[in-house]
């Protein structure tokens, strides 16, 4: 937390001027990418979910989460940062990705993503199914010596193919790790847990350099020593964190298309994340978000609240002072 | 229907390149106002529910309604028109308003209307509650000699004060008429039914140049000759149409505040609009949807096909060939 | 049409003063029995579902229909009626029904409807499963020489036991039968669609006294012809209407227990319902609401209209003047 | 309607011995396709919705429309006949479906169907999304020398590619126009609707042999009218009949893909479908059943009565005595 | 807990009696006000929410909250009492409040609440939007020396003007302070949590008087301290307790009007309310349930369990003894 | 965890081949009874909820649980077991239970299960309403030298008779009691919580038998200790486990019949119940999921995974080896 930016910051709507409910959403109501001449962090929807196995709709999700994220306000007390003041955030709005073929969608992701990237601007991707972590993380580690991943999920999406389909939501890490995209030993699946296939997709887990914190873990070591395990294993890395909303227990996510009983809060994964505070974060996603089966807006306004918390963690690299920040 | 605008029009996103589930959210996909140099026809959200009696929640319809809106094609096979092409139509975005003082948002509403009608622009405002109606007929109404209004409600309207408020969903156009706003005896109620208060309510209602054409009429007459009655009363009157989706039956309109079985179906609805081609309207408003009581979009889907076609009917007057118009 | 009631009428709150969703729920905010010393109609409630072969839950059909009611108005133009003034009509609360035990719930449904009847007072019933009707039909039936039935419902309820039980939904009809409830020859099913058993249900319901109506026939016949050979079979005889949601659409009435597609509008029943003006009523239900299928109270608010349609056809018998009513 | 089959037939679960809602899902409660040695209809299954352009979710149709259809009876009134006695009708499972590669899903339906269709079966699909015409038709086609196709939907499907993909749900009738498969200048779509892409787009829909008769039509030239045009066309020809379950209004038919208002009525579908008894009806399809978007089953309720109707078109040309059929 | 009430109570409905689903709604089937001659406590709705800045809807809150209340139980073992024979409770029925005037409204609820607390009765408000706090707070402190407000939001609520309008949802206890009714130094928030409009915020909020405790303090303290430290701040001050449903999670409270995620459970807010036993507790609100948001009554029933437990509160320092009790 | 069963086990559809989605539903797509020779456990349903005294609907439970259950996979990695290789599992069908007679269809379930049980099979009832627990304890106590019961609840279900009725599902543990069903102080009730009808009901529980864990126990105690506690009470006596979903908390379960505020979490329960490992467990049921009241299945998902949990203990008494076992 050093310097303010130098240049002023377009920041949300007033909400003082215009309620919340009212204009065009973008996140947080938030400046669209094409109305200011620079930033610091993009929020972009990537509306794809041709790689899901069970119910699909989280080609939905980018309009829902943008939708949800009307409430949010300017200061996070509990990271004591101005997330939309200290840096320039927009909405880079939605990468086009082609809903029938799996590969084009893979390769526009990975372009659009390389372009917003360019200048080492942060990108945090709201989804879309899972699938669309892997052209993210090409695009991510672009330009860096390692890239470590922090995977909040109750699956570990280092499947193999599924249907003959090399590219799907259940297989991501698998594929990065094959194209070296995975730093060796740094990375973490936290969140894990439900029935698998094998006991050997643990082994081949282990291999691609995972260390599996599970549900469960929640209740036996708490936040505090979770969040101590994961900066343990990260260290210094370039880290990018790819959250699945069925991290969360479907009480608290039903809106999503493989849920699992037994999963944890959002108080729970928010206060994990506030606990990474530091790291060296270079970029994120929060995926699969299916309204279709959403109620009240609450996976929606989770996800929102996630990707706030991240801006959030972004804004305290950046530093800024509450007081000079100007608020559009 | 003579000539097509000289003018390049800037249309909808292309669905063959943008699906149509990605991207924000504007009516129909159709440029924001900002975007374009002048426009035809400018549809804009107000969204304020202040003066609703039930159910509120309308407030949200106009971010409900552009959602439902992105299935919109360009072409109007049952008018053979082109809306986004032989016409520049945008979306103007949402008017703010005073959620605690409708007199304050009244006179709002009215200003930004009549900023917008500027230059005799064509407006299409999506409510938001039947308060706005009013402000929306003083700013149609500045510069006419007259004012038929064509009301599709399941109630008239035409109550006076409600717990001392003289500006309520429930009182629009009684106020329209003392204010000298309509034109005596061209004024159409359709599709009104159900209970209402005291015969008085309908001596009152006559009085202020009303035709009741009531829900089962529908049954009795059928859509042609109802729509002859129509042309017969409005004549060559400029025209305002005012739609509260509650004229539809709950079974099509469940999402609004105060619904009524023994309604009209969209089918119908769509039916009679569409019979009022080469009639003068001059200005319409789709107001009541409110989406938590929504089920599957279907009562902003049907908003969103009421603004189409009346996009269609000002099309028609526009003039155009398809031709020749080029499509973003 | 002719004389006004001699006492001063109780009616419902005035929403004028109390607003429609605010206060305890009765039948349209009517008073209940113990506010007035004697009444004309009372509206009760028999919450049992027990009788139920599909989707139980109807017995949270009154509370239901209650709150569904709460914008229903004084003055009702379809039949120049005002139900609420030109008779005392009561909310008579719920009849106490066993719900293990279906022939002691009969029993007492029975004798709370012959002690409600005293001094001929009409009864409408509101569901409640269908099963409620035959207890309802034995306390209608009582001291009248004969009763017809006419039966809105998308099925015929002439049924015979199901796993051994001969009291259930699907039953009461033929019960009445057989206990000689039923005037010859006079009866009526009204909607009737759908597969049944077998052919023989069809000469089993005709011997019953039964003429089927289908909801087809709407289509080829319409309501005024329909309503004509009601009227026609059924003559001067003391009539029962027993409704049952379902012979509405599933898309008119979603919440109930047996569904069935292709079935007519709340607008083509309640069109009908007022065609039956003038004939001699003695009682109705109307039953099969099931909230927990439901959406945004579509099935009760036709359920609260149609309660509203028979309160204003016994006002019409009733008389009155509406100058004259004293309105609360 | 001359003979009854020869061999016994295994109809549905008897509804006096297990309830309607117990036991597991087959189609109507009928007999699974192993259970039985032969059956002259089969309904399949095709849980398939990679080919949707806007809200996904069809995969889950076949499953919701079986659950829809236990309230399913033996006798059919309005056609009289006994679809479950008259002809073995089996439950034939599902189709796998690869949801990763639109082609490869495509040969595994014909395939399938090929199969299923050996000894010349009737076939009646339940989708999944509309791609799977173009396969059920090809195994429709293949040994007849021509077949005409009546297509109830709200849109043509006759469209092109569609970000590159031949294979989608607005294209199946374009491929099969170009695979020969369609009879020439005998085809039919009904309840078109909505706005389209171009003007261009009904010519190329008329080389392709399609006559198109709106959702409008059925207000001005009735049921009865509609059905003698389909039969004037389409003769004594092969039909196969594919019934999108968007031809029904959203109020109808909200659990769907790309849902337009102004359709029309399950009421209305119905009556047409019976209208066509005595044609050469040879396969049929109903699609597009989206349950996430559904409520309370209403659209698979739709569905599960269309199914049953053409299952009773079926038993009409199969003949029968209901005194006669053993029914389970 | 010393002796036992003089006079006889009449408690709720007896269900052994009278099924639960039946009957009118009061809160827990209590009486009504007008049932009894005089009463200790009374619950009493007040449906306003014109100070709602996002989701409306509130309004319908008592309604809910009642309907939610039917399964509560006589004994509360967790807290040893009867907190329905101990003490006379009534449902006082609904506050009237002009919708459309938040300052008549907010003089209605206060005129209406001193009148229930004459003869220091306690009561319970229940919502109905937050604004409703500061007339409650006033009509609570007349006659009091001082009073402490134990305050469970996710919001301070100490917010200023909104639109010009100083009474909002989000500022009773700013217009309380200003007031002069908040015990100095007293004051505790709990489960305050999410962004915040500026750090500023917190600094007007402790010179209010207040302490926040957040959602994220109960995982670090637990139930226990944070109870103890309620207990040291307040001390023997009387006790105003509010509750806003959104200090749930929006798991558990999805049905209210500005959720923000990462919320406490329905348990935990249970337990800490159970905790305050033996504090000088004199009046309580539990507001901000929209039942167009809720699900299942989820939130309804939290509220029923949280008015249930104040109830619990209220009848240990009424005192009594369950043998010596008459219930009904 | 010694030996691997000796014959080839048949284990569920390989969703590598088929998606999850597709096929009909048996529980976790496991095969039925009538596939295989033998089996060690059964999964059987159970569609009864005439013993429900709040909201029906469990009828529909069994199937809603099968349909939850397709995302279940091979591998428990927190018990590490293979519940579907080390051990022959069937879905059994739902047994048939009379309706309208609570005795007779108590006769039904307790002669199917006695059958079922025949050679010491393991027995997983899915509900239905908790009545159905008293003629399962009957069939799994035939036999045994004792039996207790481990129940998981919101309520102690030890009620006594309501409106007459012995058997209703708040008294199957009562009647257990009286009939000699359950072992002596070696019963617990865990999850308990929220008002009762008497302290007297406390005292009648202890005497049956049990010892109450509460749902607030779980915050003091931590679910280790519980766990402990329930060791210690039952150690090695055969042991009927009984889940009533509303042991969860409505956010978690809202799918119920009688929910409760301030419940456990599906993680809270599944840990427990894993904790359970190596105690004698005889048989289970899993009950009172009411879907018309559930939330994107999120109780029927929890109750899937309840049931896995129990396939998944009784695995690792069967033992296993899954390198050896065969995977169908």
């Amino acid at each position: 937390m050093t310097e303010k930016p130098k240049r002023p910051v377009k920041g949300p709507v007033d909400a003082m001027v215009i309620p919340r409910y009212a204009g065009f959403s973008t996140f947080a109501r938030l400046p669209r990418i094409d109305e200011v001449d620079s930033f610091d962090v993009a929020v972009v929807g990537v509306p794809f979910d041709s790689g899901t196995t069970y119910r699909p709709g989280a080609r939905f999700g980018p309009t829902a989460i943008r939708q949800a994220s009307r409430l949010l306000r300017r200061y996070d007390p509990s990271l004591e940062t101005e997330p939309f003041t200290w840096q320039q955030v927009v909405d880079a709005g939605d990468i086009t990705c082609n809903p029938f073929d799996i590969e084009t969608a893979i390769a526009q992701i990975q372009a659009a993503a390389l372009d917003l990237r360019q200048g080492n601007h942060h990108l945090i991707a709201i989804g879309g199914d899972h699938t669309i972590a892997l052209p993210l993380l090409r695009a991510t580690r672009a330009g860096l010596d390692s890239l470590a991943v922090l995977h909040f999920d109750a699956h570990l999406d280092t499947w193999d193919t599924y249907f003959g389909a090399r590219f799907t939501h259940g297989s991501p890490f698998r594929r990065a790790f094959e194209e070296g995209l995975l730093a060796g030993g740094k990375n973490v699946h936290v969140g894990t847990r439900g029935p698998i296939y094998s006991r050997a997709d643990l082994d081949d887990d282990a291999r691609f350099g995972f260390k599996v914190i599970t549900s469960d873990d929640l209740d036996d070591l708490g936040v505090a020593e979770i969040v101590r395990q994961i900066r343990d294993r990260v260290g210094k890395s370039p880290l990018y964190i790819s959250i699945d909303v069925d991290v969360m227990d479907p009480s608290h996510a039903p809106g999503t298309g493989t849920p699992e009983a037994g999963g944890i809060s959002s108080r729970e994964l928010l206060k994990m994340l506030r606990g990474l505070a530091g790291m060296n974060i270079v970029g994120a996603d929060v995926v699969e978000v299916a309204p279709a089966y959403d109620h009240a807006e609450i996976t929606s306004l989770a996800a929102a609240h996630l990707v706030y918390c991240l801006l959030s963690l972004f804004a305290r690299e950046a530093g800024g002072d509450s007081k000079q920040g100007s608020w559009s």
